[in-house]
C-alpha cells in the first residue's frame, strides 16, 4: 500500500492510497475557499447517559448535486476546484468539509447540563476515482486495499491523544440521507466510547470475565456448525445473517479468528474479509435488482490505550428495506422503547440471500 | 369517563370511551375472519444484551388503503366490516390485528441464542371516529380525555402478570411509516423494560440516589427559570424543547410535578398536560405549514409492582424533518455508533417553535 499525504488550502488534510506507486498529482484543491469554520460541541443527554453532538453548520451542506458538480470527482480546473486531484491513485480520504467533531473545536455553550467541545475528526472516504462504481463493483484488490486503508485510518486516528474510538461506516443511497452519489464511505473518530461499541464491549467483556472465551468468536463457531444463516464462508472471514437480526436482512462480516483492528489483520485475512464484503453486496444489488441501501459499520477496539482481548471486529450492514418497495421504518417501538420488531426471519432472510447467485462476479481478483 | 369494553369475533377486545355515556353501538366486527394466528417470538441479541421481535405475519399488514377501505372508520356493513362500530363514543382501543407481542406467543424456535415467546400486548388507539382529524384539531377536552385513556390502558395492562412495561405511543405520517391514515396512536405493553426506558429509569435512580432529588423534576424547574427554549407554561405542565434534543425540533412535555403514571394525574394536571400537547402540535403543524410527521412516546414508570419514585413521567415528541423539505435521517453515527448529531440547535428550534402564533386555536375548550 502506497500512501501520499497532502494538505489543502483551507487547512484539511487529504490522504491518497495506491496498489502501485502514486504519480502525477495535481495540487490539493478545495471546493471552498477560507478556512473551515465549524465549531461543534456536546452536550450530555441527562436522561440517557450519553452525548449529543451539534454542528449547526452542517444545515448547509452540498445536497445531492448533478454529476457536473460532484465534488468528489478528481477535478483540475482551477475554476470549478473539487475535494480530489487528478493523478494514479486508488482511494482518497480527507477531512469532512462539514464535520460534526473536529480537532480544534472550543468554548462550548455554558448551560445547566455538562457540555464539551465536539473534539474529533470527520473523515470521507471517496472509494474509487470512478463516481460510478459502487463498492460491490470494485474488484476484490481494491475492496481488499479499502479495508487496509480503513485500518491506516483507524491507527492514525487513535493515536491522536483526544480520541478514543474509530468508527469507519458508510451510508449508501438516499434513502440513507446520502447527500453525494459518488460512492463514498466515512469515518468518524470520536473522544468517547460512543453507546452502542461501549455496550458491545461491554456484553464482550462480560462473557470473556465470565467463561473464558470470546462472545463473538464462539456465536460464529456457532453458525459455521448450524449453516442455516451462512452467506459467505472463505479459508478466513465469514458473512452471515445473525440469527438476532435487528433489521431485514441484516448482514454482519467477521474474521473467523479473533482480531481486535482492521490494521492487525493478516493480508491473506484482510483479503478474505474483503472477498465477503463483495459476495455481500453483490447479494445485496441482486435480491430485487435494484441497488440496496444501507449503513455499513466497521466495529473495532477502542484507541483507548487499553488491551481489549474481548472484541471481535466484525461489520455490520443494515438495508433499508423489508420487500422491494417498502421501507423498514424505525418507529414507536424502535425510536421510543429501543426494542426493535422485524417481520422477517433472519433465516428467511439468510435463504433469500443465499439463493442470489452471484456467479462470477466475486471471483474478479 | 365513560367505558364499553367488547369482544370482536375473533377475539380480540375492543373498549370505547366517552366523556358522555356511551350508547347506539352496533355489533363489535373484525375486518378479517377467523382469529389470530400471530405468534411472535423474541430473540436475545448477545451483543447488545437486549431482546428483538419477530413477527413474520407483519409483513402481510395493510399498507395506505384508500379512504373507502379505512379499517378504523366506523362502519356497519356487515359485507365491508371495520374495527369500530358505529354509536357515541369519542375513543376507541383494540387489539392490533398485526400484533408484535400478543398474550398468546407459545413455543419459540430453539437457537444457540435465548429465545422467549412474544408475550405482551399491542393496541391501536384511535383517536376520534373522525378520520379527518389529527390530534393538534381536537378540542382540549378530547386530549384531556385521550390521556385518561392511556393512563387506563396502562393501568389495565399493567396488572397483567406478564407485563411489566406500556408505552403509549404514536407515529404520524407516511414517512414515519404510518400504513393507515385515519389518526390514531398505538400501546405496547412489553414482557420487560426495554432498552430506552431502562436507561432513562437508571439516570434517574442513580440521581436520585446521588441527591435525594428528581432528575427531570430539577431538569424542569431549571428550564423554566432560565425560559430560553419554554413553548408551553399552564400551572401544572410545560412543554420545551430539551437543551439536549437529539431530533431537530424534538420536544418534551412533561407534568411540574413529579408523577409516576398518566393514570395518578389529577384532572387539573391532566388537563393542563392536554393543553400543552395541543399547543405544540399546532406550532409542529404551523412551523412549515404543513403537517409534521412525529412518533410520539409517553414514558411512564415500569409496571413491575415496583415503587418507582425516580420517575417523571413525560411525553417526548420526535418529528421527521429537519427543514420544511429535508429529512433528518437517522444513519453511521446515529445507528452505527448511537451518537446522535444535530444540525438544529435547541435553543434556535425553540425560538422558531415559540414564534408559530397558534392564536386562539390553543383555547377551544
Amino acid at each position: 500500500m502506497h500512501v501520499l499525504a497532502l494538505t489543502k488550502p483551507d487547512g484539511r488534510r487529504l490522504a491518497l492510497y495506491g496498489r502501485e506507486v502514486i504519480s502525477g498529482i495535481g495540487a490539493a484543491a478545495s471546493p471552498q475557499t477560507g478556512s473551515v469554520a465549524a465549531n461543534p460541541h456536546m452536550r450530555w443527554h441527562p436522561l440517557r447517559g450519553e452525548w449529543v453532538a451539534y454542528a449547526a453548520h452542517r444545515q448547509e451542506r452540498t445536497f445531492l448535486p448533478p454529476p457536473e458538480y460532484n465534488p468528489l470527482r478528481p477535478g483540475s480546473d482551477p475554476a470549478a476546484p473539487t475535494e480530489l486531484p487528478e493523478g494514479r491513485y486508488d482511494i482518497a480520504v480527507f477531512d469532512n468539509l462539514f464535520p460534526t467533531l473536529t480537532a480544534t473545536a472550543h468554548d462550548p455553550p455554558e448551560l445547566h447540563i455538562p457540555t464539551q467541545p465536539a473534539l474529533g475528526r470527520c473523515e470521507v472516504v471517496v472509494y474509487s476515482p470512478d463516481p460510478d462504481r459502487s463498492l460491490a463493483q470494485l474488484p476484490i484488490w481494491h475492496l481488499d486495499l479499502l479495508l487496509a486503508v480503513l485500518g491506516d485510518r483507524t491507527q492514525k486516528l487513535g493515536a491522536e491523544k483526544t480520541i478514543r474510538y474509530v468508527l469507519p461506516f458508510e451510508n449508501r443511497g438516499a434513502e440513507m440521507g446520502v447527500t453525494l452519489h459518488h460512492p463514498h464511505g466515512q469515518i468518524y473518530a470520536y473522544p468517547m466510547i460512543p453507546p452502542t461499541p461501549a455496550r458491545m464491549l461491554e456484553c464482550e467483556q462480560e462473557h470473556l470475565r465470565r467463561t473464558g472465551t470470546g462472545l463473538l468468536t464462539g456465536l460464529l463457531a456457532s453458525e459455521l456448525e448450524q449453516r442455516v444463516r451462512i452467506l459467505y464462508e472463505g479459508e478466513h472471514a465469514v458473512a452471515f445473517v445473525p440469527p438476532w437480526a435487528r433489521y431485514p436482512y441484516e448482514t454482519w462480516i467477521a474474521p473467523k479468528a479473533r482480531s481486535a483492528f482492521l490494521h492487525e489483520l493478516d493480508d491473506d485475512t484482510r483479503r478474505d474479509l474483503g472477498r465477503a464484503l463483495k459476495v455481500v453486496l453483490l447479494k445485496y444489488d441482486g435480491l430485487w435488482q435494484r441497488p440496496m441501501p444501507y449503513v455499513m459499520a466497521w466495529y473495532q477496539a477502542p484507541t483507548d490505550g487499553l488491551s481489549h482481548p474481548e472484541c471481535h471486529l466484525h461489520a455490520e450492514i443494515l438495508p433499508a428495506y423489508r420487500t422491494r418497495d417498502k421501507l423498514k421504518y424505525l418507529a414507536g417501538t424502535e425510536l421510543g422503547a429501543g426494542m426493535f420488531a422485524s417481520d422477517v426471519l433472519p433465516e428467511d432472510a439468510a435463504a433469500r440471500l443465499a439463493a442470489v447467485d452471484v456467479g462470477a462476479r466475486a471471483d474478479v481478483p
